[in-house]
């Protein structure tokens, strides 16, 4: 380093000439990866553990680099909407079971009814990915066509959504796993955190690489069911009709088929149709161009999704499985075992179900934090959320959804029948708001084929809206109701956070290209001193180094107190810097300062006060607690006073001593 | 106000003229009460609600007169042991009831053992206050007599019982209660919480005001019970020997006599010296002449106390009371209803006798806080615990001691028997070490009358040995264990936080007298800014204000936002105030100003470095999560830099400008 001439001392450029992690490129200094090197070996340590889990920084122009194929981004995006093929049908059957035959006769309508709406909903996000390249939630769509309010309310069911898919998805996933191994059963809820502290850290990873942990367990899952349905539908057309195997207790014939049966039977299938939002939303993850590849991911997925479902239906129905009551077998479970016997293969297929349904949980990894860092650059959630973390992961999102998620989950003792009616809503709030908003969208405009896409989307608005309106009359008891409760709440909250951003920017913001002349005015400094010792002394220099105008201050808590300390001061300072003693008789600190401080600002009003604060610095952070907490409270009280700053000077053993004692 | 002329601008003395909270007198300015006054709503009702609940401030010199007269002190520091009276007995008879009538006829022979011992215990203490006018507990006499370690053993097992004592005596007032309102069981620990806040709060009046709200109860429970015992006397003496009334189960015959059980009886019995430490501990809480006054309470309350134990032991044999194995009603109890039946006087003696139990927590309300600043005082705690609150108690022990025993409250589920084990045995090897510090004392003195002393203390120190004994071995099993593991720990901490001290002390004291000459060197200011707005040229009008050597610092991510920033910076700021823009591509805040910072260092090493942080007030604190915690961050990790002092500039929403926009 050597110093460049400047105009003024201060104006004196630092000039990098062997420095490793600083270097100066035309105007400006760039900082290299080494800036982040430890010094200390915790430091070391604590730094490779880091870059063990979470892997190297990544810096911010390498984010096309992040960004991810059809294949893995299908693993990424789908994994949720393609898990639910593994309940979707049982669900369905488990309602309709209650009214006998006549009632699982419905199975195959109700499947059918379910895989229309899903090819309407992906039509109508083809053309939000078509009308939105750079990423079109529900919440950008119904904001911008439909208003804030709408927007918002699309963000806080999406939100509410992307929590519940995590809990459900983990609690569904260690429910497999406690079927086989029962004697887990009492550490559930630690499994499920467990496994939601393992997807954390891959997404921490960042988006790229949490796609590649999790594309082999979607595929293995969608080719190894795929496998049994092909020979299953092989045997049904040959005529070798399978033997299905029964549960251990069949769903009892109880009621009789009516109207709400069947459309509790249809919104319970129609949990099939969440996940599809999460396409539509990362847009921007895929690599160029970004909307045709999310445009193809969305329809393999429906493809994939809907053949799937439409078999499992199928088969069940046709070889006549039975509804398991204790929930200890599952439909796709029983089928399976029915087509291929219990040997390797079923053990195969139920691995994959169990793994699939815990990676579920993913998808909400990448799109919660995704449309939180939206809300947060639109101001409607807190800023943390937009910033990118070392890996170019939303981190502070993905923590936020962790513990939430987390906490769900614990509150409900893992329990997946009680956590899923609260399931579901959420995402068909959304879709309503989008598709709506998608219609006004192409009404405005008025481009190509604008007339096509605005019927696909009112189509699709008014099939949504219908599947809402049904599942929360029929889940309203159930669960649904606290959901629709706690969305206004939300609402509110991000209105609030707007609102207070907004009003701050207006305050603090200077008029943009304006010229400032800055009024400098020299200010006081006042030094508390408790006692003459180094790190006072330390204090002292430091303030008679920035200015002429610094008087020390000491309170005394009695008349003989404050009478020897000025006599001590005389003796060892001397005159150098004048010395203010305060007798405190209630044995105040704080309050005898704050109205010297006040005398002082009467004396010269609107003068900058400053406070040069002393600070011992222990060696070692369980010591502070021995340590009097009077600098704290003093700078917590001086924080909120106007006009009046505070320096922190902090003493560390064995600094250099800048005074002379003799 | 106005400005007196001085040699410098900094030596202008603040001329307080019309001050009401400052008064100046002869080279000192006084904090007058009003130093104290809220300026907000809020802040008023806050004051009030603290004077209300704790009472007025109370100045240093009006030390005096909170010292208790011979009465209340009585009742302050003697509640305690007491307050045994009421059970010491029924704990004796519940042992030795195991053995019959062989066993219970024990029962006065050991009741006069343990009186013995108390009036050898109450002389030694006699010459404890003779020797030590200043306040002798057993810490003090011990570290001065046998050493440090011996000191803070006795200090241990001393905090240890105190907290002890508190728990055991709610619990058993509590228990006194839920046996009259069974229904009120379950709230057993909220109802013990409930009264040690009550209590708190009493002592953190202080301790004159904590004196007389339990000074009543005191003498009403001695006062009641003393007539009971009276009548019963009479009765017996006149011949008119009331029947027994029988509990509802007598302990059953089951084991026979053997030395462990006497021994077992013994310990039990026991409990009824504990609390004489509590008066030689506290002699400067009395008015002048402290240590006669305090002698003179010491043998009032051995008197008082031995009295009532042997009269209720000596009756309740001669009666022929049987113990309650449910634990439901007790000997004393029993006792006054044989004696006076069961009409308004039983109530009121069962009353007292609540009323009483509770409040013998109050005894260690002020032996654990008055030991603790002891301990402070010496450095062998957190010297938070010296310091002596508004109303001169010392707040922090107060606290402490009421968090500790309403948390072990919590743990026992409020249960006695579960507690008492646990209970004496440090009250035992504090007095053993205390009665054997005073024999070294009179030894090495050689005062008048030395002999006679040193004689009384070595018989009390060899009785309470093996009373200590005695009472470890028959109780270890039941719990004392738990209290000899506790104690080594705490001796160990006490240890470790006087080196810690001593250390800190060693480094940071300058010689005495020594003249001192500062060395100030011109700090270089750095003002990191994320953008420019109200808040950042609030903060760079103050370091320009301070000093010459100002530079502005911007990090950005990327370099278009690097050379915008520059551009905005020289059409708004100019050149008053140089810039350093740095591009950091990791999104990184922290480590490129850390190097910068080392970067300045390393071109002029040694000169101070102040960083400049302006940081926003939000208006509430709940908006501070919506700011970024950056400054924050930057502050803790500045905090242990070398030679850095950071300023905190806090803009306040409408502080006045201190620049010119045009």
């Amino acid at each position: 380093m050597e110093r460049a001439k400047g105009r003024l001392p201060g104006d004196a450029r630092v000039r990098i000439v062997r420095s490793n992690e600083l270097r100066r490129r035309k105007g400006y200094v760039v900082a290299t990866e080494d800036v982040f090197d430890p010094e200390s070996t915790v430091g070391r340590i604590l730094d490779h553990t880091r870059a063990f889990l979470f892997g190297q920084r990544i810096p911010s122009d390498e984010e096309q680099g992040e960004r991810v194929t059809k294949v893995t981004g299908l693993a990424i995006f789908a994994s949720d909407n393609i898990s639910s093929s593994a309940y979707a049908t049982e669900e369905m059957m488990r309602a309709l079971a209650y009214a006998g035959a006549a009632g699982l006769a419905l199975t195959m309508p109700i499947t059918i009814a379910i895989v229309l709406i899903l090819a309407i909903v992906v039509t109508s996000y083809l053309q939000v990915v078509r009308a939105y390249p750079n990423g079109g939630g529900s919440y950008v769509v119904a904001s911008e066509n439909l208003g804030t309010l709408a927007g918002l309310v699309a963000a806080a069911a999406l939100l509410v959504d992307y929590v519940l898919t995590v809990s459900v998805s983990v609690a569904g996933g260690v429910l497999a796993i406690s079927t086989a191994f029962p004697s887990w059963e009492p550490a559930k809820v630690a499994i499920g955190v467990g496994f939601i502290a393992l997807i954390t850290i891959g997404n921490l990873r960042g988006i790229r690489e949490a796609g590649l942990i999790f594309a082999g367990p979607t595929y293995f899952y969608v080719l190894s069911v795929a496998g049994v349905l092909a020979i299953g539908l092989f045997r049904v057309l040959t005529g070798d009709i399978p033997v299905p195997v029964a549960p251990p207790v069949a769903v009892p014939v109880s009621e009789s088929l009516g109207a709400f049966l069947i459309l509790r039977a249809f919104s319970s299938g129609s949990v099939g149709l969440s996940g599809t939002e999460a396409v539509a939303n990362g847009v921007t993850a895929f690599r160029a161009p970004a909307a045709r590849n999310a445009a193809v991911v969305l329809m393999v997925m429906g493809t994939m999704f809907g053949t799937l479902f439409l078999a499992i239906s199928f088969l069940s129905t046709r070889i006549g499985i039975q509804v398991d009551l204790t929930e200890t077998k599952s439909v796709l479970g029983l089928l399976t075992q029915s087509i291929v016997g219990d040997g390797a293969y079923f053990y195969v297929v139920q691995a994959a179900t169990a793994i699939i349904l815990v990676l579920a949980a993913n998808t909400s990894f990448s799109g919660f934090p995704r449309l939180a860092s939206i809300l947060a650059t639109d101001r409607f959630m807190p800023r943390q959320f937009a910033q990118r973390g070392d890996r170019l992961a939303f981190s502070f999102g993905i923590i936020v959804l962790a513990i939430v998620s987390a906490l769900l989950l614990a509150v409900y003792q893992g329990s997946v029948s009680g956590l899923i009616p609260l399931y579901t809503i959420g995402v068909f709030i959304a879709f309503t708001l989008s598709q709506a908003g998608l219609v006004r969208h192409w009404l405005r405009e008025r481009g190509p084929r604008w007339r096509f896409s605005a019927a696909v989307n009112a189509l699709g608005a008014v099939v949504t809206g219908i599947v809402t309106l049904v599942v929360a009359v029929t889940k309203f008891q159930l669960g649904a109701w606290m959901v629709l409760a706690v969305m206004p709440v939300m609402v509110y909250l991000m209105w609030r956070i707007h609102h207070h951003y907004r009003r701050i920017e207006d305050e603090l913001l200077i008029p943009r290209g304006a010229r400032v002349a800055l009024k400098a005015r020299e200010p006081r400094l006042v030094v508390p001193i408790s006692r003459i010792d180094k790190a006072a002394l330390h204090a002292l220099s430091l303030a008679h180094g920035l200015s002429k105008h610094v008087t020390a201050l000491h309170i005394s808590f009695d008349e003989d107190g404050a009478q020897s300390f000025k006599e001590r001061w005389a003796r060892s300072v001397g005159s150098e810097i004048p010395i203010e003693v305060i007798v405190s008789p209630y044995r105040a600190l704080l309050a005898p300062l704050l109205s010297y401080l006040d005398a002082i600002d009467d004396q010269d009003p609107g003068r900058p006060i400053v406070v040069v604060l002393a600070e011992f610095v222990p060696r070692h952070w369980w010591d502070a607690a021995l340590h009097n907490q009077t600098a704290l409270r003093l700078k917590l009280a001086l924080f909120t006073r106007p006009n009046t700053s505070v320096i922190d000077v902090p003493y560390h053993l064995g600094d250099p001593e800048d005074f002379e004692a003799h």
